[in-house]
């Protein structure tokens, strides 16, 4: 198993480092749930959560992995970055499935003023992706 | 090295769950520091962070810790919660020094609107305490 999760570890490092979002896709399950900074409800399903992942790794500059804590299938990762002028720190709370695709995945990110500059980049963009495809996130 | 861990997270988890203030203080190193939920900086120091700490605790309804994990003496503690009417989700961020003592706790919660209402509560009582203290948080 470890073998795997090394795998896993290793490609989504370089899906997040090179913003590969194609591959970024092939890394979350379809039933994928996303917990997200600006909303306590989870987003559900591939395309709105890898849109939503896609939106917020453009947004942050400077993302840099920082410490990780792995157990099992459960993985959380630390990171730094930017929003502008404002630093940040978060963390991504990641549940593998058993095929090691992302089932689960919390952002939890501080501090507030970061989290408001970010939410009002990608709001905007998030409502005509949900709009044109007929959801919404409330 | 386990057994110390051991004791720290178990009196870690009592402490929390008891709202026990007193022995909370016995957990800080002196110079420990806080990253929390508004503020980038840091606030440092025993006092300082552990009257923050307090209102935190006294702040969040159904305290509860969730997943952890644990990395030599770096702990990643998750938690929910809610303040009112609003559900939230936390990370305590835990790196303990070689007394087993809290030296840096970072404090992540999401959504957003339950951080401004945690912010709310607490930033008046924050300024009174900081007040008396002659210190600031910017």
């Amino acid at each position: 198993m470890q073998s795997e999760l090394d795998r896993f570890l290793s490609e989504w490092h370089r899906v997040v480092s090179e913003k590969d979002l194609l591959a970024l896709h092939g890394l979350l399950a379809e039933d994928v749930s996303l917990g997200a900074p600006p909303y306590f409800d989870r987003l559900r399903g591939r395309d709105l959560v890898h849109h939503l992942l896609g939106l917020i790794l453009h947004t942050i500059e400077a993302f840099t992995y920082q410490r990780q804590w792995l157990n099992e299938r459960e993985l959380a990762l630390e990171f730094t970055g930017r929003v502008g002028r404002l630093e940040l720190q978060g963390i991504d709370l990641i549940s593998l499935n058993d095929q090691f695709a992302v089932e689960n995945l919390d952002v939890l990110i501080r501090p507030a003023n970061a989290v408001d500059a970010l939410r009002e980049v990608i709001a905007p963009r998030m409502a005509s992706f949900l709009s044109a495809a007929g959801q919404s996130t409330e």
